[in-house]
């Protein structure tokens, strides 16, 4: 006993040692960012001077070249940016809907068109409604619905503590929603807004059409829109107007912007941090994903504050198109590939610039164990939980080419659904101390793979 | 080997079986919280119809009734009031502030009147102010304060990730700074209000005169109007106009209010659960503490609604006089001492309606771990840290008075200090979500405390 007694304080005493080491300069890094932060202030040119960031708008590029600068600005030793085609969808005007009632006097209804959709037309479409709460009902309705304008009346479902759950639970019904009434001779779609918000903000975001079927248009209705359309519709037929003016151009050209710390030991060995620096139109994008975007940036800014060179090579990536195309990302893995590069972990924070309470991994056990063993080091500053399940879009062709592990940052998820792809995705509603943690957690994971490697 | 396996899988089993009991208990409450729950509606009533509760202000009174019947109707076996003596303080009027520069342009400041401090009198101080850092600067400045008015500028540190501690570290100047000024013959006090809020609202809050030195007026400047006139004083001195018109009236009469469910099977176990239904005059009181109070409302209705009959009793507890008295919470424990009631557990929550992260304990390490071998059971739900350290204003004199082990709900902090004592804590700075969760935790862990005893 005296023995083990004696190994085991070795062991306590050698980890100690280097948690000791690790935790003061995890410290030294908070600090950094509490006190002298950019990400508050980057965040604050990106949404207020460049604003909404649709991929191919104008703002597309002011980003680009704000990306650039930051990167820059922040200490990277290169700042390149890697070419890709994107999709190029536009509003095309202002989206327009209303209940219509006898006597002429309609009832306005706040809507937004769904990203990729196609518009109605310039006199836009006015038939009957079909209200649906599910695809099974859609199914069983299916004999009415020629020339109808189908609600997809879903529910976010409350119950989910993890918001993202309720997500991905009712995110279908825009994704493949307008597709599915195609098929049974709809005319357009409405859908309720992925979301818990109480206010009546639409909420936007990308539908895919299925080419078996006709492209429909569809557009999203805020939560007191869409309960006052179904009470009406309990009581009575309704028909409603719609008019949206969306269109999808030739494919243009946009950027990841790339920031580059080159390692000292390992330079081929890379990390990649990133977010995503397009938005869609009607807000300005601040934490869907301006948050992400200026806290990866302060990977590159903090780590050079305290003075820590990295061993390897740390790529912070203001990907291009997550929104409606992820052909950013996909061109990164694709380069990756061809490069042969040696991506050894991949970081994407693309949840809100929230208090972080995790981050979720696509990884092995044994590397999951290995982040996991750092927990002790993390806590402090508001990690309690890493487990399997999570990355980011952007990243996740790096993980499908290459099989790099993947995190995500996971901060709290409560207040995500109120303004996601919604107007209310505004600076004001971004914390300054929250989303400054969240970029502590992520330097503090990025400076701890650095050092020991996955 | 065999033996142990087997001993540890029957363990297991049993531990599992009570286990998936509880998480399905748990699950219960949290969905009836988050579907049916009355936490948000009722803050609404709270916040809107009955307004700010500074204690002894007719809204107090309103405020005990809305909780009276609040109580019944969540199913309170019965509801009580115990009425104590309180102090009176009132803000008598509009508090005033202005650089006084030449020719008559003053430029205003907005202050907040210290709670419980005295008036200026309606002729106002006009007086140099001399601005110190820290109470060391103080003494070092001390021959010179003579009929000055001190400007206490001591920053709230951003680098505590808890923000309550940055909180524990800078509120002894609101709270000694006006004696330990007067005791040099200040004239008056300004504090900077401890907050890091981005806005230039003051956060008032309780000062407690010193008997031995003048009762001289205190007042609170938000963080822009501290930070003008800091940078206005590295320049030039300067004179600023004081008018403010507080005043303590006598003692008057209030009430602890209290909802009670009977135990079935150990009645004279009295578990307590509270917030404090008194606030500070300028705002609503939304986050401090109407949250506490209907989250703690919501332990009786949704134990109710889940059909579960507590085996010991109950007691929801809306405290009278936390914030400038404490007068509510002693009442109770001395009641409680008086009549040898038998207190096993006491939870508050009082630090604000945000997503919970976990609870603070004073009880002992014994204690502790039986609550920590709930965790897998609480930490769906945001729950990650029970530690040592905490409890609540109102349940500190129960520990004091009877051993009382004490839990206090911890939320996320980082915007509880954007708000806290000042005119933006209102119903909308509160998301109906992280309230709720909080009202999810309490009313488990009271629900496991019940079932199991501490």
């Amino acid at each position: 006993m005296r023995f083990k007694l004696f190994t085991a304080l070795l062991i306590v005493s050698a980890t100690g040692y280097a948690q000791n080491e690790d935790s003061l300069k995890i410290r030294a890094i908070a600090n950094d960012i509490l006190l002298h932060g950019k990400a508050y202030d980057n965040l604050h040119i990106l949404t207020k001077q460049v604003g909404a960031r649709l991929t191919g708008s104008p703002q597309t590029y002011k980003a680009e070249a704000w990306g650039q600068k930051a990167l820059q600005q922040a200490g990277a030793d290169r700042v390149i940016s890697q070419s890709c085609l994107v999709p190029h969808w536009i509003r095309g005007g202002k989206d327009e809907a209303s209940i219509v009632l006898p006597g002429k006097k309609n009832q306005p209804l706040d809507i937004l068109a769904l990203g990729n959709s196609v518009g109605t037309g310039p006199k836009g479409i006015q038939a009957p409604v079909v209200l649906v709460n599910s695809f099974d009902e859609l199914e069983q309705k299916k004999a009415t619905l020629k020339g109808k304008i189908v609600f997809y009346n879903y529910k976010f479902n409350d119950t989910y503590i993890k918001t993202f759950d309720a997500y991905r639970d009712a995110v279908g019904y825009r994704g493949q929603g307008p597709s599915q009434a195609a098929k049974y001779g709809a005319a357009a779609v409405l859908i309720r807004s992925m979301s818990h918000a109480a206010d009546n903000n639409p909420h936007t975001g990308s539908t895919r059409y299925n080419d078996s079927f006709p492209q429909i248009p569809a557009a999203a209705m805020g939560l007191q829109d869409a309960d006052r359309l179904a009470a009406l519709l309990e009581k009575e037929p309704a028909t409603v107007f719609l008019k949206t003016n969306g269109k999808m151009l030739p494919d243009t050209v946009a950027h990841n912007i790339i920031g580059e710390i080159t390692g000292s030991e390992f330079p081929d060995e890379i990390i990649t941090v990133g977010g995503h620096l397009d938005s869609w139109d009607p807000a300005e994008g601040a934490h869907d994903d301006g948050s992400g975007c200026v806290q990866s940036i302060e990977v590159i800014r903090a780590l050079k504050a305290i003075g820590y060179k990295p061993k390897r090579t740390i790529r912070v990536v203001l990907f291009a198109n997550e929104e409606n195309g992820l052909r950013g990302g996909s061109k990164y893995a694709e380069e990756a590939r061809t490069k042969k590069e040696k991506h050894i972990f991949a970081l994407e924070s693309d949840a809100g610039g929230f208090t972080p309470r995790g981050f979720g991994v696509t990884m092995s056990q044994e590397q999951l164990n290995k982040l996991r063993s750092w927990l002790p080091l993390l806590s402090p500053y508001g990690i309690c939980d890493i487990s399997h399940g999570g990355g980011g879009s952007d990243i996740g062709p790096l993980y499908r080419e290459l099989g790099t592990p993947l995190a995500g940052l996971q901060p709290d998820s409560q207040r995500y659904f109120d303004i996601h792809h919604a107007r209310s995705d505004v600076f004001e509603s971004v914390n300054k101390r929250e989303l400054e943690l969240g970029a502590v957690s992520m330097v503090a994971l990025i400076y701890l793979v650095d050092k020991y490697g996955l």
